[in-house]
């Protein structure tokens, strides 16, 4: 990214590594709307000559010399978040934003992402995470950001046994949400989309219902559904802030709204009033980015290696070679019929 | 209350009591502001004949046949919120929602209310508790809604040792607000209100730092005191439903609000988008009614019986006979300069 | 049971309903361990008299005045526990507990249990849950115990995504303590047990890796297995007491044991220091009697519904009328090789 | 510390700081009671020229180069636990048992304590905290050790408004743990101890009621005097592993026990099966080395400079100059009538 809307290759001096950091080589990497909004929308603001990208598996190509756990030639996951682990806000269990609210949020974003030869990677032994033999470098780059994403949702809506719960979006962080609500124990799952690839993957995911935005409002569809009762937790991972609205309307009282949506515009969320229970409806409302760092690679990589999460049905395109970087940027802007997520292989 | 707008005693019949159910005489009532709220501005909306107020201790006169622990004769906490018990709702731990959203609030609202001779009780096993000898009932009056719905904020806001709250309103319920924050291990509590003598009690109750509305932004003055790095906590119990978008940018990433207050006017509760970190800054917000119910009585009443909570100065007037509820009515409504709560007590 | 180690059929007068109840006739009836040790082996100390049995679905026969839900020919899953729901321990969150320390198991217990013609439910709106019809009265049997009891122990260990889970025990009990922890999102699951039909279903359910008492230590075994790092959690289903130890010694620090198993010898469970970190090491052990009423069973109706779980695995043996309840029972004493549960049915 | 039994001043050569690291100097130290245990019984086992102490509050010598919010010459809070903050154990939540149980616990452990006159603390920006000016350096001290592990008991045993608590042991961990049960809203607080200096400040602190070792089993005295309901929560900071079966019995289902306690001696810790439900009372037993770290003295720090907490009851006894520390350690060895905690102050 050269500045919005412009993007080339660009030669940049190779990173070095501090103490605790790590350079790396990216052995596949996936792009992410995020990097479309980024460079296309000016997301982020205007950013001059900073490389994109956040989702990838690497080989470790340097290490700082404090680092214990990896050592050149390590493959290994790339967390897209990248805390700070000493800071006062990973202390406090929020290291997604230790340094300033998002502040984990590092790579493509307050310094060089990961479409590149080699990026620079803070704090190895915190954030890396070994690669197993097992997972694929296709699957490795879902652990990045989807996965990660996806699965906060259910988290931060705290999915319970038999569960009925609304997933409202089903991109590839949706998809993870449904995936998530199924392993969480939810019950009925209603998902939330029109794309015909991505309704396919969300029913081999776990959704027991598919909803679609052209069918009237979400919330009159799913009260519709549950006799007028509601769900007991909705994951937002699409739309735009009128999910709120919806979402608190399709909503239980004791129930929980879990954000993971990037909401790019408009000043404020409209949380409506009565249905909130004029204050007083105990209708939890979070949102969050997902955390980073090590462990949460490891804990979810175990799901890959013991067979709970087959994530391959994300991948639907898979190239060989920087060379087509730019076409799955350009896919994922324009989203044709077939495409989930786009992966570039650099190295098996 | 005749009909929004017009109040006057009525006869009626004494109510009788289910198998479950206990009939009770008022000792003491206290007005509450929804009291005014319901009768003039019909916040409920239309109420024909109702029988207003939900704050008391009482006698009880009469009890079912399945009533195990309460006999006539026996001095009690009444709750101004009565759960059943056996609700999906209550074994959900959501006991206030039971039979629909706020549904565990009868008193005054879908029922008759306490400002009468008599009055009946559902679930009286289940809703009343033994009234200590210790406790006059002009304090018992405040363990019937201000104590419950001001600790609930601190409940609902997760207070932590060493935490920085702001309260926003100082009311009767924001008093007890400030108390329970004190009273679950905060470190300064910034507190928001104008009257004087809520400010004094407020102080009393542990507040660190007085702030007005009137000087400026509520998020702007918190972030000036706190060196902008905000407060951990807020807990609505006075305000609008502006009070949202201030306790927002007010509050650090990995914060939480706890709304108490009864919002009143307009179609949503605006969250700004950027302060609540583009949907991903774990700002959690939370509102709801008090819990309700013997057990939450019984050990509110425990802080009183062990001196940890003094709730003498929220009551400032104290009148004797049905005579002076009217008075204490429009006492509420008109708020004069020493006012805090008005009780009126029936028998000692 | 007429009294320990002698069963006969006996004639008893049908029970009545008092206002909240119902009385109902099984549809199917499932004999449990523990109605071997209450008669075989006198676990609960001598009883006269008393009807065994409380895993079933039944017919509602008759309801109480104040029931509101239930009608006589519904249909209904019938939960093991039935609390009472406006006591002080249910509203404080442990229904199991109400009227004292385990006081909401009543069938076989305190009062007559459901291997009769009839049989009383208190609070039948609270416990009672109607039973889909795309639900078979023999997998309905497991909706009594076998699987509330089983996710219990999830819950109590708190399992989280890609935990590493270790089962003790793996009859009928603990293979759904396995099964619910793949679907809380556990990643390896080590289920500990002998008989062949039971490591299978445990395969089955979601077991990793099967381990046994006849291989040397659990805790040892366990260790060498997770390159002596230990397990996240350890759910306990079966053993003795024993089970403990070699539970802390197999958890990391941060780890939480949860036990759902009856423990019927012994003065005092043994927790080793050492390996409890001498006291500071942050392993939590919990121990609970399964919840239950209506909205439980309701929630876990809803994994059979959509398909999350599966349990027709659990019924080995079904049987075909009254005559073969001693049968069963005999079977559930001497464990055949090919047993698991057995099942009674009565009318379909 | 030379060896088991015998302690002197060593000469050893001054520390140095590690890029992340910073060397302190104390301004004051206190003796634990684990120094006693470390020094004349052997608790850790042999150690040959350690430097012991652990609490304590120190100037800023030198730092590493990455070390940012910390420069010579600057005030500070020293936790006795300072854990490494990228571990896998600190990402879970436990930093620590960070680089394995118990693995945060490093001065007079693992390494040279601060009963020196220079020492080292791993990862500066993470484990140290700026000493406010209104604290002065004998309060400071408390800070270290006996303030944060006393509230960690409060917190492991989850300590709720109104509930009834017991708090077994009141040395100086024990009286924090009374403080922090009434800071979290306690009501009844009955405190176990026969020293009267501790009684009086046990009540000073909240307790209600003092009971004494020789009037009979503890769980015996709180049955009594709750009317055989037992208590909601123990907190265990004193007493031997037979402390934890009293508890089980004084513990109501659904209560909690916290231990802070280090158990020297016993092969295990008995928990009582009847009085713990079968194994199914729910009745939660935690035990927990207290969390290090900045955040963690920030906080604690907030309640000393708000007023919430006053520790000045603590240090009885006050000394100036490195000449009076063998005193300090033999008083805690020999603990006179008048003892609660020594404290020798360097430079005010």
């Amino acid at each position: 990214m050269q500045k919005i809307g412009r993007s080339a290759w660009m030669e940049k001096r190779k990173p070095g590594a501090g103490p605790l950091d790590a350079v790396c080589r990216p052995l596949a990497v996936s792009a992410c709307t995020s990097d479309v909004h980024t460079l296309f929308e000016g997301a982020l603001g205007e950013r001059e000559n900073l490389t994109l990208g956040h989702e990838c598996c690497a080989e470790v190509v340097e290490v700082g010399a404090l680092v214990k756990d990896f050592h050149p030639g390590d493959r290994v996951l790339v967390p897209a978040i990248t805390p700070v682990w000493n800071s006062l806000e990973a202390q406090a269990g929020f290291p997604m934003h230790s340094g300033g609210m998002l502040g984990g949020w590092k790579f493509s974003n307050v310094k060089d992402g990961v479409f590149a030869e080699y990026f620079h990677v803070n704090d190895a032994d915190g954030n890396l995470a070994h690669l197993p033999r097992e997972i694929s470098v296709v699957d490795a780059c879902m652990l990045s950001d989807m996965v990660p994403t996806g699965f906060h949702a259910a988290e931060l809506a705290d999915v319970q046994f038999g569960d009925t719960v609304l997933v409202i979006g089903i991109g590839p962080v949706g998809l993870m949400a449904v995936a998530a609500s199924a392993l969480r124990g939810a019950g009925r799952i209603l998902a939330v989309g029109t794309r015909p690839v991505c309704q396919e993957a969300a029913r081999a995911f776990g959704a027991t219902d598919i909803l679609s935005y052209r069918d009237g409002g979400i919330d009159e569809q799913v009260l519709r559904l549950t006799e007028y009762r509601g769900v007991d937790r909705v994951l937002i991972a699409g739309g735009d802030e009128s999910a709120f609205a919806q979402a608190v309307r399709a909503l239980r009282p004791g129930g929980c709204v879990g954000n993971v949506n990037y909401l790019s515009a408009g000043d404020a969320i409209g949380i409506p009033r009565v249905a909130w229970g004029v204050g007083m409806g105990h209708k939890r409302i979070e949102g969050g980015l997902m955390p980073g760092g090590r462990l949460r690679m490891e804990k979810l990589a175990q799901l890959l290696l013991w067979k709970r999460l087959d994530v391959r049905a994300l991948s639907t395109h898979v190239f060989y070679g920087w060379g087509h970087l730019e076409e799955a940027l350009l896919l994922m802007r324009d989203k044709p019929r077939d495409l989930i997520k786009p992966v570039v292989v650099l190295d098996e």
